[in-house]
């Protein structure tokens, strides 16, 4: 997977911004690590919604999906205050499992690209079995593996 | 100071939205208690970014703002992926502290009030000594205690 | 309630042991005002455990605790790697609420007051009905109100 | 360095026990994906504590570990109030990086594998240059790469 976050950025991809707030720093003065991972989920979140569909709902067609991987690579640190813009997409679509793409560029910054990383999510259903991503979700963005 | 979250609220005020995240609730499947004063401060730094200042602005006129006091009333739960609102204002001033009030607005739910609250922060110097807020501080909102 | 806190602390009680993590301090050095409501809960969980009880074990029974208010006064400040003590005791019943009181102690520096505080808790069955406190949960303490 | 995860867990190594908390499980009712960067962090202090160093007293000496790259396989959920041992051994020293390695057992579920991971750590000195990491250090464990 490391080698797909040199390719191009998928698309279709959506922005989300967020102001690095103080509990989210740690005694370094810079954004904690761990913190990284809940922006990638509020960005896919996002993601979502602005492709008209939300997460929720998909929970409501007893469609969910967990996280199996996460991978994050920290090029430069960002600080209290920042504005940083979480670019996401979907990577890859497989038959019961996906992949989101992230890339983050801190707008204070004059935009530098400062993390990458990607989550890998089995698609499951109300029972937890492994089942394969419906047609309707592919749908949001007809990106094929 | 309880009393006083049934007064009017202070004004000037200000509104910061934010989407639930999953990350944020909890096995109950409702936002945890913990994070409302992670909001709480997410809604000042925007408070003071909209009354044209900003945390590490203050910051770097060694003048530093750490909680002494924080009260929170859970009315009502919010849900994952549910929109909120937090309105912030300036309780008081006081010689060498001052309080910042709270209500959280449902606005997945008809903009229910769910939630209210206040810290009160110290005004401490760069050695950590109290000291009186500046002028240039109260300036902001010209609400005398 | 701010009152109840000057009083002698409630027996039983117990005692959570933690070191603050990088994760949980902030830009100032020190654990982020936001993560205290954390230890409570962690320090009320072991409070249950030591009473050959869990939180779980509650639920169980369909009965549930929510917040409905949190109190926290932050009397010292505490900095990554001390160890610190939550003091945990159940401050007193009523029909359908119950309080939880905390005092959090730096053991790094020589045992020092940082901390005190409480959470109310409401009683409700699984429909979110209140509902009045079973007597097998206040047989855990038998502290009346 | 995924492949490195196969291979017999690096030696010394330490088990950092924890309760998984309500705050740190989500909607699903299990613990959110982003939790788990946090327990390594608190594995990996209290591993350098149990070797006989602190990671503030690293600082002291103006060496900084900083997170490059973070990697987390989510193999099995963990539900609140499971105990979980996160197992943690320092993977490789580089020239001026070192790997933590991890794995998280659930003490609650027969010690079963749910978690593997690892982290990537620059060392830099006070001024944010990469530096050698000093011979003291490595000393904790003497495992060359």
């Amino acid at each position: 997977m490391v080698k797909a976050m040199n390719e191009e950025f998928p698309q279709p991809s959506t922005c989300w911004d967020h102001y690095v707030s103080y509990g989210e720093t740690d005694g370094m003065g810079i954004a904690y690590y761990g913190n990284y991972l809940h922006w990638f989920e509020q960005a896919r979140s996002d993601f979502l919604r602005k492709m008209g569909m939300t997460y929720s709902g998909i929970e409501n067609q007893n469609i969910y999906l967990p996280v199996r991987e996460a991978y994050c690579r920290y090029l430069v640190s960002t600080a209290f205050d920042e504005q940083i813009s979480i670019k996401t997409g979907i990577g890859k679509w497989c038959r019961a499992s996906m992949y989101f793409f992230y890339e983050i560029y801190n707008l204070s910054k004059e935009n530098k690209l400062i993390t990458t990383g990607y989550t890998q999510h089995a698609c499951i259903d109300q029972t937890g079995k492994p089942t394969a991503i419906p047609e309707w979700l592919k749908n949001i963005t007809r990106v094929e593996c």
